[in-house]
């Protein structure tokens, strides 16, 4: 695990830099030899660990955590029709144990509803039964035949949270969606990440949902980077899979249900909407390390500067910081290096000056640069890492607004797509949206738009004239 | 989820009691429509995640945590000869990605050398880089043609903790062989298991290592349950897999390995050393819920007696407890019966006489009544769990001694493995093992036996009268 000391490529040659800086910040290794997997280094599986504590603590506020089988037999797979048409070409099968051919093939699974529902028939008796909130976070499988490329396409997702919820009526279900779409705010908020939610046209939501609300954000090349989905399911699955319950008044109905995700694609946005030239930027909420104490050390106060750094470093760690002392024999240069490349938040440098003056000099990833007392240090550093996080929201707010254009005709629309996303008038219609889409060579990703960057609004339609509403169009991931 | 109120069979019957108590108790759902996959309900999850993460915390002292990919193509799968040998017939197989057939078979893991050691191969360059130790929690698939049983023989491990470390020589690998030893036993303290260490017979060890030592447990019907091993490899696969490092004079060197695990056996192991006839006993430390509050409400003082639970519940959460309060409108004694078999270690009752007298009224899983002040409640109630922790302990340790028996002839061993270990003098010879084995129904499970229940000696071999030492019998697993 050498270090590379070479320059990483411009952050505005987005797709070479996203490449280069996997490695670079040991996030993934790509050199695992199968297509699309790809082998988590300590320090990403560090973010992803912090990342997922997060998200786990959100869900477990109202749902219960649980895991179902990764292998799923064909003939529950195959029984709701929609939904195989959805994901038949994307499946891989399981057909030999050992040197016996299996008599039913197993799916691995590419989403859990035909490995989950059919247990929730048997769990599901009564409306006290109901809600009934779980989820779990596992891994799961898609026979990518596109480009794969690491935590954004993949064969193997390794970190998909899934949730599952039954209600009572479809107002309830309705009413979760809403529920998880807020859960999932709050955690890009955490990540300091800015979103977009939309409602997906219909021949792009969850194959088997009434509808399907994505949660997108807009990467630095302008590309759309759909970071978690909620389905309401209606009563499609419970119908399908004999969900039911007795009501009050003894009657049996059917479940309304809800299904909602995220992945490392959550890694992946935060990554790439952070980022600068120099390498990784991390919200201090999913830093594996938020704070490196660097001694600068010269001569002859060698032990009375390691002694202070020491010192600083413990009394952080036991604030409950996650901090690492640097006291490795090369130049504070090399070590500025090394972190600022993955991404830490903050630096803390103690000098013989600042020894003398009772002060560390802290230093944000983004350049930042103050001296702090050192009686009083953690509540200082509390400070400038809240401040560093609420800039890093800030900054990501202003480059996602940059990069989104209300536009009025085809040309325009052509135009904005090239960097970034617009907004644009549609009448709703397949037909209409084929033809914006061939225009423009980018999809209608969503209406219904939710984000406070964007205003909404009525108008005719930019193909046809008629009755529109707002409208996402934008190249995708 | 309905409540079933019918007695769980005996504890002496074993097998019944085991089959019965995992869905009585919420642990596992078997009813998922393959053989030997079964589904986590939410309470058994809850108890392997604290389970886990006192594992984590564990490894996280010394070892980072890290997630390779669950696929392994044939062509490296296969370049291990001993390693396929032992595994080849338990390989479950991926051929179809979608329509197609894969140009090469993916296995599922069984355990994860082939699919890590090549990533090892890339990543350590120099003794710098050494020592390397990682882990990860996957899970791992084995085609098994033998009777599944939940947590304990399955065809999907849901839960597999495995960590590989690489060494600069086999003194240093044999050392952190020690160490793995350490904290397995470490783990094992906290879950109140008590454990045996000893020595795998040589056709029985890790297929590639030198040697693997296990950690086994007894269970309530005397069989031994392998709950950890701990593999010496040696340089058996980095000669394979060309595992390389300069050393301090520029001379390439093979790298010293060794592997170790544990899964949800230690789960398996948590509710059958435990439980009891009325169900569930769960040691504190992996809880999901250590402390139910159970408002005993009677006529008019109702609201008084709701208020004070209430404000229990609030102070024992605050204190960090896990902690219910259970205000559901039923009988006492149905609550205490459902609590019990979910094996919470600790009920508080408050009655109205406990409110006059500002007391309360713990009673543990085991049936141990104390009368606390409700003024410090949280000493007296950290005190009480701390005691029922210890006694877990005790009670597991007296158990297991009385389950192992030392022993002079073959007669006497066939009566000893009847219900429990026999402790016997074997020379060492694979001929006499197969001797004993066949005479008394069991296996030599392992030798340089190292547990504080268990005297070892050197004596005649119990088949030819050659120089032995003592040596584990007992049926397995």
């Amino acid at each position: 695990m050498e270090e590379d000391t070479g320059a990483l490529p411009r952050k505005e040659s987005f797709s070479e830099w996203y490449n280069e800086i996997l490695w670079r910040a040991e996030i993934m290794d790509v050199r695992y030899p199968v297509k699309g997997l790809y082998v988590w280094y300590p320090h990403g599986f560090g973010i992803r660990k912090r990342a997922y504590g997060i998200l786990r603590d959100l869900m477990d506020r109202d749902h219960a955590e649980t895991m179902f089988p990764l292998l799923i037999p064909k003939t529950e797979f195959m029984k709701e029709a929609e939904h195989i048409k959805g994901f038949e070409d994307e499946v891989y099968w399981v057909t030999h144990g050992g040197r016996n051919e299996l008599d039913v093939p197993l799916a691995l699974r590419p989403t859990s509803e035909t490995a989950i529902y059919p247990m929730y028939a048997l769990w599901i008796r009564s409306h006290t039964d109901l809600p009934l909130k779980l989820y779990q976070v596992v891994n799961t499988f898609r026979y990518e035949t596109k480009h794969t490329r690491p935590l954004i396409r993949l064969r193997e997702i390794t970190s998909f949270k899934e949730a599952h919820t039954v209600h009572a009526s479809w107002e309830e279900a309705a009413a979760q969606v809403e529920v998880a779409l807020g859960l999932y705010k709050e955690f890009y908020d955490t990540l300091r990440v800015p979103v977009i939610l939309s409602r997906r046209p219909d021949w792009d939501k969850f194959p088997g949902a009434d509808y399907t609300i994505a949660v997108d954000t807009i990467m630095p090349d302008g590309k759309t980077l759909q970071i978690g989905t909620v389905h309401m399911l209606g009563d499609h699955f419970s119908r399908t899979y004999a969900i039911t319950y007795e009501d009050a008044n003894g009657e049996q109905q059917y479940g309304y249900q809800t299904c909602y995700g995220i992945s490392e694609r959550s890694i992946a946005a935060v990554v790439s909407v952070h980022g600068d030239d120099k390498g990784l930027v991390l919200p201090p909420a999913v830093a594996p390390i938020e704070i490196v104490v660097v001694p600068i050390i010269v001569g002859k106060r060698r032990d009375e500067v390691l002694a202070s750094a020491t010192a600083l470093e413990s009394e952080l760690r036991d604030a409950g910081f996650a901090v690492k002392l640097d006291a490795r024999d090369m130049r504070p240069g090399a070590k500025y290096y090394h972190w600022e490349m993955r991404g830490v938040p903050l630096r803390v440098e103690v000098g013989p000056r600042d020894v003398d003056a009772n002060t560390v000099v802290a230093v944000t990833r983004t350049g930042k640069k103050t001296t702090l007392d050192r009686r009083g240090v953690v509540e200082g550093i509390t400070s400038v890492l809240s401040t560093f996080g609420e800039d890093l929201s800030q900054a990501a707010r202003q480059a996602m607004a940059a990069r989104i254009t209300a536009v009025a005709t085809l040309e325009e629309t052509a135009e904005a797509v090239k960097s970034g996303v617009a907004v644009v008038h549609w009448c709703g219609s397949q037909e209409c949206a084929e033809k914006i889409e061939a225009a423009v060579d980018a999809s209608i990703i969503g209406s219904d738009i939710r984000s406070d960057l964007i205003a909404v609004s009525d108008g005719p339609c930019v193909v046809c004239g008629g009755e529109g509403r707002s409208a996402l169009v934008a190249r995708t991931y």
